[in-house]
């Protein structure tokens, strides 16, 4: 069969059949030419039986797809991605005079009615925006105790009167956003006009004048190396994975970018209309991909060397989701690219957004079903009913809605009547990864130290045990967890010492001081990733470490555990790559967050599957009727605080304007 | 650059590398040509530089890898997909005498201390068959209170002693392995062999003479359609999907056996060494695709005819996954493919097989660290320690052990010495997918009734309330829930109605009776698959139905929502299918069962990536030193007891002859 990728795509619908009653739009596909046109043109042999196509149209496959049809598809996603209106000029400035200025355009018709289902930054910032602009705004909440959304601080007190978390009442640390870039305009200017003061985030470590000092571990096939001498001779570490030659003395970092530079070509140095071409060829080409097919056929990797990438540049877990969005990814988030955090933590933003529409927020109301239609929006919700009290049903009504549910949550939410089948379909199959964390308390911040500092608090402990650490004579039953006389009492359960002793590593090799602030290690034991505080909490000697960072598969293997299992775990992952030394120091308290358990979070993001952004992502957005629809899925920046922000005033915008 | 398929493919390792502790094997590359030649000839551009080559070497697409090296690594997996030795004889008539007649073969060397890890029926078989050889053996075991792994049936009683899981104490209902196909001749001989009677599961819903009859139903789309007359005229549902004109007429099960045709060609008919050879060649074509790209790519599918044959045929969730996992399975699981269950539950069968060697088990053991080397094994456990009962840690040691444990909890467990690179990244990458059941129980099996029954049955609520059903006048407060007679009091909590109030479905169009024992229906809600039950337990006029059973993205989706929550949400789902009358005979009380939280589960299966068979597979089962690795994951057979069967006559060998 021979593909023409100038034929229509698509095939007419059958308008007239009359029993269809959710039949969908009869639009033109936007599908690469590869999919829709071949179908159309499959042969029908004999009454009833279908031949497919044998698989040898191989030229289909080596040919990217060009017609008219795919393109528009890829423009529509290259200008997602840029957040560029429909003639290719950035729509970004428009969006920051509203949210940071002078708000939503005057109207002089009256002001609506709107629902906002969702109190995350996308619900906070729109609810502002439309009740400034004249509107009678509800919000509903699902959480009886908190905003935010992803957004979330393990802090005391706080807008959530959040109970004290640490076993040091100052400490807090991030089970959600943590890291603001300094690409995105509008969440590094809403927390300016905010008047929240953001600090550097160090997603490397630095030294103490604060200059890079790339001094955190990567530890892999057992072989522990700083970043610094990695970059510089890598050739160890690599052998380890049986890299091919060409490839031993190429930095896992400088593989993938040369890996992605023929991709980055198409974009960069171009501006305006060449910029969103280039990012459309890009979408045409690549948008079916999965980053493993990605690595293996294009950028023609062996898989030692995908090994390595994998492991050390965080590609494994997501090798089977889109290219596009690892791409993406790592086009944001390169060496260069400056980091914020807020003191005090991201829940700082929540509590500011929450400040302003405070009154219009209905906490503990969980959509259930939504009915909508010309006349208007009805969602019925419950409360969560914990702590013994009576389940309670409340009913809203108003004539528009902004949902800002994931569609991983939506999917249980009945919805009549049916949305588009296009919508149908985002709602049903958008990926949403799984992303989970685990965060220890220590006494003291140990990764700071040099080896004076070792001695003298081991010395502390008990006179000798510094040297024993250096030998590997220490006892491995648990005694010496939290032995340092800064840890406070009363934290560490004997269960919690019993699991420790079972399932710690029995590595006994003591790697010299790591001597770093803020960065993070990685490494291909089950932690993956662990990252330090980049700043000391203000009148406390401790400090809260993010122990492990996974995504994907590995975070699903976390979720497996109980929360308290997952600690010890944890711990003994921390200690195989700085050494079990830093035992003493664990107060026996941590925090853990699955982004998947969340029970209205349902996910991390929607990292999308290879294929979705061109098929579903134009009916992620779109409006139906008076129900609009938010969150940062319904940008091509999911995760991001920034993709949440433009959904907030895309849909301020729309109902505004309707 | 121009790839030579013929060139040796991998890169000879430096051998002399002193530091490399855990230097991968030089062995030579199994890999596809295509991915292990390119990286050997890609070309270094200046000091340190990379040039990975551009994106336009088509032809290595184009053609199907035909190396001499990938081909031995396709005919690998061929010959564990047909359970075959290397000279291509099939091992299954083997490994039957061994489980079914004559056990393992006489040896004159003494026994040997064998440690199994794991109670599901790899361990337990292996236990048996080597305890009947002379060997010492020693079972460990996780769960405190039950065996069987992923046999497991909710049920009063059991060698579980479980408490009665449902309002009558006489039903029951799978949470794990529910039916077992006749072409699994290990698992149906053994059950022969322990003289367990199996009946018929139908799958395919039968008539009260036991025929075929296909009366279950599909609910997509807002059409609802019984399968027989969706076989007879696909044409209305089709539409609905926009299903280009070609493929109107053509009911999905159709469509995917057609799009499957040119794979099965390479194995139809064929035997022995040909056989073996037809799937190597399956292997080496489309090892690396998802079933998304086989179904865009080979089969030349639109989206719209994929979301068609994805909704009804149950592939979409699994998209992104291997296609050959699902081919495979599709091979299988034919309309024509018997299958069996066990009366009284599947668990009837791990009862027989722990019978056999309880006195080798001990429960409440979870391994957490596993010391090995030529001397023996060691496996610390620790007790699950509930019910306020301390954390026991015990330490076994043995000269050999058999590890069953998924690799996804393997992950979490600490090897020393590590592993060989390639058994270590098959436990890291090993895909597991997620699998959850929703099971609802009522006091009358509804779906056996035809109009009279329901007239009766809701006359003897309230009179009138047949009428009311029918023309939708029945109140929405969820009063009606469970109003039946027969139902026993004390099962609906008044949370639940509030619940079901708040989210039950608002369709009000009452279908036709189903009139359907056994088989299953779809639908494109959250429920996506339901079952009803093959035979009526004994002296119980209710019946317990499978409301969901959902994979991969789909089951998250439900393991997001805590357990008595997802009761009412799976009664809607029901009710979308069947009808809101169903509620009357609701008992209050549902189970459920997410394999990706089972703690010691890990997720339903080893349902491997793309790629991940030709990159991992071979190394999944090699034993390691004094380890060997059993388990349904070990086999091509992931989530069916024939897997583990054949993996427990493969290690009893292994450590028998060792």
């Amino acid at each position: 069969m021979i593909m023409d990728p100038d034929a229509p795509s698509g095939t007419p619908e059958d308008a007239g059949t009359p029993a269809a009653p959710d039949q969908p739009a009869a639009a033109p596909s936007r599908q690469p030419s590869r999919r829709t046109v071949i179908a159309g043109a499959a042969a029908i042999a004999g009454a009833g039986g279908l031949t497919v196509a044998a698989t040898s149209a191989d030229t289909s496959q080596a040919a990217p797809a060009g017609a008219a049809a795919g393109w528009d598809a890829c423009r529509t996603i290259a200008r997602a991605i840029l957040v560029r209106d429909e003639q290719d000029r950035p729509l970004v400035p428009r969006y920051a005079d509203i949210l940071l200025k002078n708000g939503l355009p005057r109207s002089r018709r009256p002001g609506r009615k709107v629902l906002i289902v969702g109190a995350g930054p996308a619900g906070l910032t729109a609810a502002h925006l439309l009740r400034e602009a004249g509107h009678q705004v509800t919000v509903i909440e699902a959480n009886a105790n908190r905003v935010g959304g992803r957004i979330k601080t393990f802090r005391t007190g706080g807008h959530e009167n959040a109970t004290q978390p640490f076993a040091d009442p100052k400490q807090y640390a991030e089970a959600g956003a943590m890291r603001i870039p300094d690409s995105h305009p509008l969440v590094t200017g809403l927390m300016d006009s905010l008047g929240l003061k953001r600090r550097r985030f160090h997603l490397v470590d630095v030294d103490a004048a604060g200059r890079p000092a790339q001094r955190t571990w990567i530890y892999v096939n057992n072989i522990r190396v700083r970043r610094r001498d990695y970059a510089r001779a890598p050739q160890e570490l690599n052998r380890s994975f049986g890299v091919p030659t060409a490839y031993e003395s190429v930095p896992a970092a400088q593989i993938v970018r040369d890996a992605f530079a023929p991709v980055r070509q198409e974009i960069d140095g171009k501006q305006d209309t060449e910029l969103v071409e280039g990012w459309a060829r890009v979408v045409q080409r690549y948008g079916h991909m999965s980053m493993y097919r990605f690595l293996t056929e294009e950028a023609k990797l062996d898989e030692r060397t995908i090994d390595l990438i994998g492991t050390v540049e965080n590609l494994t877990s997501r090798l089977h989701l889109a290219f596009i969005h690892s791409f993406i990814g790592a086009s944001l988030i390169s060496p260069d690219t400056a980091f914020y955090e807020l003191p005090d933590g991201t829940a700082t933003l929540a509590d500011a957004l929450y400040a302003r529409v405070k009154d219009l927020v209905r906490l503990d109301r969980r959509a259930t079903r939504i009915s909508h239609g010309k006349d208007g929006v009805t969602v019925e919700t419950v409360s969560e009913g914990r702590g013994g009290s009576p389940v309670r049903r409340e009913t809203f009504t108003a004539d528009t809605a902004i949902i800002t549910v994931p569609f991983s949550g939506l999917r249980h939410i009945p919805i009549s009547p049916a949305l588009s089948y296009g919508k149908r379909r985002a709602v049903t199959e958008l990926h949403y990864d799984a992303a989970t964390k685990v965060l220890l308390e220590f006494s003291r911040r140990w990764w700071e130290f040099d080896e004076a500092d070792w001695k003298r608090e081991l010395e502390a402990v008990r006179p000798g045990l510094y040297r024993k650490y250096q030998t590997g004579q220490t006892v491995a039953d648990g005694t010496l967890l939290g032995a340092h006389p800064s840890v406070p009492a009363g934290h560490i359960s004997a269960g919690q010492r019993t699991h420790y002793a079972a399932s710690r590593t029995v590595t006994r090799d003591q790697p010299e001081a790591a001597e770093v602030i803020g960065g993070g290690s990685a490494t291909d034991n089950p932690n993956r990733f662990m990252f330090q505080p980049s700043y000391p909490v203000e009148g406390s000697a401790g400090g809260v470490i993010l122990a492990s960072y996974s995504w994907s598969d590995d975070a699903l293997k976390w979720d497996s555990l109980d929360d308290e299992e997952r600690y010890p775990r944890a711990l003994a992952g921390v200690q195989e790559v700085f050494g079990q030394r830093i035992e003493v120091f664990y107060t026996g308290v941590g925090r853990t967050q699955s982004w998947m358990r969340d029970p209205y979070a349902y996910g991390e993001a929607s990292v999308l599957l290879p294929g979705q952004h061109t098929e579903l992502f134009e009916h992620v957005r779109t409006a139906e009727g008076t129900l609009h629809f938010a969150g940062c899925h319904t940008s091509i920046k999911p995760a991001w605080i920034e993709g949440a922000l433009e959904s907030a005033v895309r849909t301020a915008l729309e109902v505004h304007t309707a």
